[in-house]
């Protein structure tokens, strides 16, 4: 069985919001953050060991890491069609966007958005070579993200693919941590608007993030 | 024509390497980092919307990220023999492990030794939240390769796969910005000798670093 061990307000969100595109019979295992610091109860930082979200296991599998965990569930528990649908191959013209995306959403994006928290907290002071260097790449992400949202109307291209799965987090539920603002973004808010219809989407935080309003403007 | 644009001491020797594994024809640009402040010259920012290394272009396709650049040119350029030993599919007892380093690389790994070098730069104080978080983050993940290189000889398990051409810039050529020291880890050691012998990654550090001794101690 299929468990999806889910920190709140965390990117783990993404595993259950695919576990529902896919209609997946799964347990979901929820844990709340410590009232005290807002990170993780011991319990969740013992499933692995770097200690972060998110977290699956499946039999005796424990596996980590959103990209990881979003292309194995797919693989092993997705159907042929899904797994075209959800990660178009080398014979669709979606294919190189598609991983385009999928992996800038961790390895560009998540981090850019984790070193500018962090100097945040640092107090960098403005102007310094490495703040300078967080604000001219957030800027350039947010920018290069609305303009991907003006030319197709999903990440990967015409329909909802990983890559608007691992996206997801860091343009809803991630904001909240840096009160980010998506009104001078006109195609994230499509966008937004877009998966926020969605079954899946709305079953999935519903579950993982239960009285919370999805931040989908 | 495939053409691998590679920016000097740069994650884009990742692309060099997976290029010469699979034996691929392919056009090598080279760009220098700037004198004056080490960082990639216009002509290589020009490239691509965030102007950082990797970037490659095949026919009308520009692509950045190595992730998304690895899976691409192993997709479309790889021989299925090649597809199925350098990303183990669902049938493979490595399939997990795998996927986990793969995306582990940049998901976890390069964002944390950016955070550190960044908050190195700002001058963040010992002790403060953010410096701590990235110390610990730090710990945990050098501790966490050298435990799973004593469990497998590679990070996709019992040969060379993605996820060890995605780990080997960290670990060999990125060490030089931080004078990181692998004395303490005998494992990491072991798989930097295992590379060292391969012919592809010799000869892809021979025509993307020439001159440069490979750090692989």
């Amino acid at each position: 069985m299929l468990t999806i061990h889910h920190l709140r307000l965390s990117q783990s969100e993404r595993i259950v919001w695919l576990a529902e595109e896919l209609g997946l019979d799964y347990e979901l295992k929820v844990y709340e953050r410590r009232s005290d610091n807002r990170l993780a109860p011991d319990e969740y930082k013992a499933l692995s060991p770097m200690g972060v979200a998110p977290v699956i296991t499946d039999g005796d599998l424990v596996l980590g890491e959103s990209g990881a965990i979003l292309e194995y569930i797919l693989a092993t528990h997705g159907t042929p069609d899904q797994r075209a649908s959800f990660a178009p191959g080398p014979d669709s013209p979606d294919h190189a966007d598609h991983l385009f995306w999928f992996h800038w959403a961790n390895g560009t994006f998540m981090a850019t958005a984790m070193l500018s928290l962090m100097l945040t907290i640092a107090n960098a002071p403005e102007g310094n070579l490495a703040e300078a260097f967080s604000r001219d790449r957030n800027a350039k992400a947010w920018a290069m993200i609305e303009a991907r949202l003006g030319e197709a109307d999903y990440f990967g291209g015409q329909s909802l693919t990983l890559a608007d799965i691992n996206m997801g987090y860091a343009l809803t539920t991630g904001r909240a941590f840096r009160q980010t603002s998506v009104e001078p973004f006109p195609n994230i808010r499509a966008w937004l608007q877009r998966i926020g219809q969605r079954d899946a989407y709305r079953a999935a935080m519903a579950k993982a993030e239960p009285g919370m309003t999805p931040m989908l403007s």
